[in-house]
């Protein structure tokens, strides 16, 4: 498989976060000449916020980091690729339950500080004994400035790993946000999943922590799409050892975590768009930028339908200013649009608007714009203030050739 | 483009409906060297029911057949290829009403008895000029016998023209119903809208017939997709000249129109499916059942999750019996399940059950339901009685090679 043409000429070095120290090996659950487990170890005192796939045939390692998120404490994070132990029944919790008891062991923690991710294969039960035979191995290889190759590790059909990394200042203390994610089709055997590891040392309780990661989430990992399908696995993990020792700001709402809290959701939105760029079959990356909504829920409806319409994504795909697939894509969404005050654009050219083609459009200025390699699409729909933007990538032959491709 | 390997070996000879004539010819609206517009005379007395796309953007014709219909009369019906009306702003309404005059003189009926429907480009003005000139003469060539012309007339990106016929007894009467389609992606210039026209002669007051056409609809056109794209421009409508001289029913709920109902709704399924079988780049027809479900209408979106899922539907084109996309589907749909009692089979064969693998599984089975030309999927969900059937076909390098190419 070819690598994505925006994967990155080369990758950050990631300074260390105090508090965490990685390592990732090959445990040979399905892959062969590559790495598949990553473990990230986490000091004392480690707080935890998580965000999870809200599909109804959730795996049983999501409603494990659930469920244990709760508890907002965390010491150790496990991720597999190869196996995304989804519907796997009694065997799954099973697996979870093995591999959990030999984090405890190598974290020394308790049941609910252990953190567990896996993506690959639905459907098939998880060698969680691979996994426990290589963790010890893992523990004493552990180091603080492993991120590419633990990047590298959860990677399935990705082309290219994806990491990068913030700073900010917390009540005058310097604190790094470090992160790592995969993905490039929303889910399938073999492949896709989204999974997110983000690590910082600033303290900060699980409480405030989740909020953050909430609100991060709705403007980044929540506004991309490759194909419009959910997997049964994605999950999203924060975790804040405190080891900078800032004070700790009152709740998310405290001005100290302002510089933070957008550093965090510039990091995620970062890694986000990494994942897009990294999309199945992709030749071109496409923001669509939706205002004039009713409130910004609405504008997001609007993009993701114009983002996951498989005529707007294959005509970029060919590189035609097919605008009327774009009118269409809003009607069909279901939010409110003022059709005869639709407004669209590609790049700064106005294509249409008050319902009707611009009269001065030439379509070449639009084929220009859809020739780029980064195309933007705006649309606004006259009726609010609403705004929101969604990242996407094309529809292409090469989407279908890897897809309907058989599994082996 | 190649014809559908599901095009009928041969086209069926359409019997006449009393009250009916019909004619095609050639407007020159864009398409050169083949038939663009088509008109249907209806006979004084009839009446009409109609569905139309529940989009947002719909086109300036939609908007004319739905307030018409409200009015429960109808003398013509014009329909053209080769330009849909939809986004044109006032220009798209002058059309329209332009092209009501012309249909009102040949007719000799008033505005509101006259139907109008367009498919094809979006954006670009209707030059109803050329509609006006060209109906004088096909009013002249008018006939009972004209169903396969007329159904090629409304063709766009179809590869074969759609159309069926039933018979039924209403309070001892036989009366006859007669249909007419086109469609194959769901929308986009050049192409593809979802229009259906349906003539009987049996006599049926406009409010009965609107409660069929709805509930038809319900298991028909809106139980099919292609590629979950919603056109601006969808529309059914259903003529009763009342020539057959039948008594007529009461209402809906008459038990008289039991046979008639059934007839009806039969020849919808029939065109709606051969609407599926002509979806873009086509190598499979696919048949979703969905049991178990909290009611039918979850059992819908379960069916059209699947259905749409870009994943399971590559997975078919590549005959990959890959059931955890089905799962994933299942799970992002929204829709009550029991993961744990989930059951998924391809044709006979059970993939899986209680949430896992059927041990007794063979690959090898699966695989071959899903060589097959005609692939079933069924999936019971585990939590009601809910039922539902949507029909789809497979993703293939062919759909992106139609919606990719430059409009030209």
């Amino acid at each position: 498989m070819s690598v994505s043409p925006f994967a990155p000429k080369e990758y950050l070095d990631l300074p260390p976060i105090k508090g965490v120290t990685l390592a990732s090996g090959a445990a040979g659950i399905r892959y062969k000449g590559r790495t598949d487990l990553m473990i990230g170890l986490l000091s004392e005192g480690t707080t935890v916020a998580g965000v999870f796939t809200r599909s109804l045939t959730a795996s049983a390692p999501v409603e494990w980091c659930r469920q244990n998120a709760e508890g907002g404490k965390a010491r150790v994070v496990v991720v597999n690729s190869g196996n995304s132990n989804a519907f796997t029944g009694k065997k799954g919790v099973a697996a979870v339950q093995k591999t959990a008891a030999a984090a405890m062991k190598i974290a020394g923690c308790k049941e609910e500080e252990v953190f567990i991710a896996s993506t690959g294969v639905i459907g098939e039960p998880l060698p969680a004994e691979k996994i426990e035979a290589v963790l010890p191995e893992l523990k004493a290889a552990a180091k603080a400035d492993a991120w590419l190759d633990t990047a590298k590790a959860i990677m399935t059909t990705d082309t290219f790993p994806k990491l990068t990394t913030r700073s900010a200042e917390i009540n005058g203390t310097n604190v790094t946000i470090n992160g790592i994610a995969k993905g490039s089709g929303m889910i399938a055997p073999d492949m896709a999943t989204m999974l997110a590891f983000i690590f910082t040392d600033a303290a900060i309780d699980s409480a405030a922590l989740k909020t953050l990661l909430i609100r991060g989430t709705q403007k980044s990992f929540n506004c991309i799409t490759v194909d419009s399908d959910t997997s049964t696995s994605d999950t999203v993990l924060l975790f804040a050892t405190g080891a900078a020792g800032n004070k700790k700001p009152e709740d998310a709402g405290d001005p100290a975590l302002d510089g933070f809290k957008h550093a965090l959701w510039d990091l995620m939105e970062d890694l986000a768009k990494q994942i897009v760029a990294d999309g199945e079959g992709i030749s071109k990356f496409i923001t669509v930028n939706v205002s004039g909504a009713e409130d910004d829920e609405a504008a997001k409806r609007i993009g993701l339908s114009i983002a996951n319409s498989p005529l707007v994504k294959t005509a970029i795909a060919g590189q035609d200013a097919n605008w009327g697939r774009i009118v269409a894509a809003v009607g069909k969404s279901g939010a409110w649009a003022d059709r005869d005050r639709l407004m669209i654009k590609f790049g700064d050219v106005v294509v249409a608007e008050n319902g009707e083609v611009n009269p001065n459009y030439k379509e070449a200025d639009g084929q220009a714009e859809v020739k780029k390699s980064h195309v933007s699409i705006s649309v606004d729909v006259g009726v609010g203030v609403g705004r929101a933007t969604i990242w996407t990538c094309d529809l292409t032959e090469g989407y279908i050739k890897i897809n309907a491709s058989y599994r082996s």
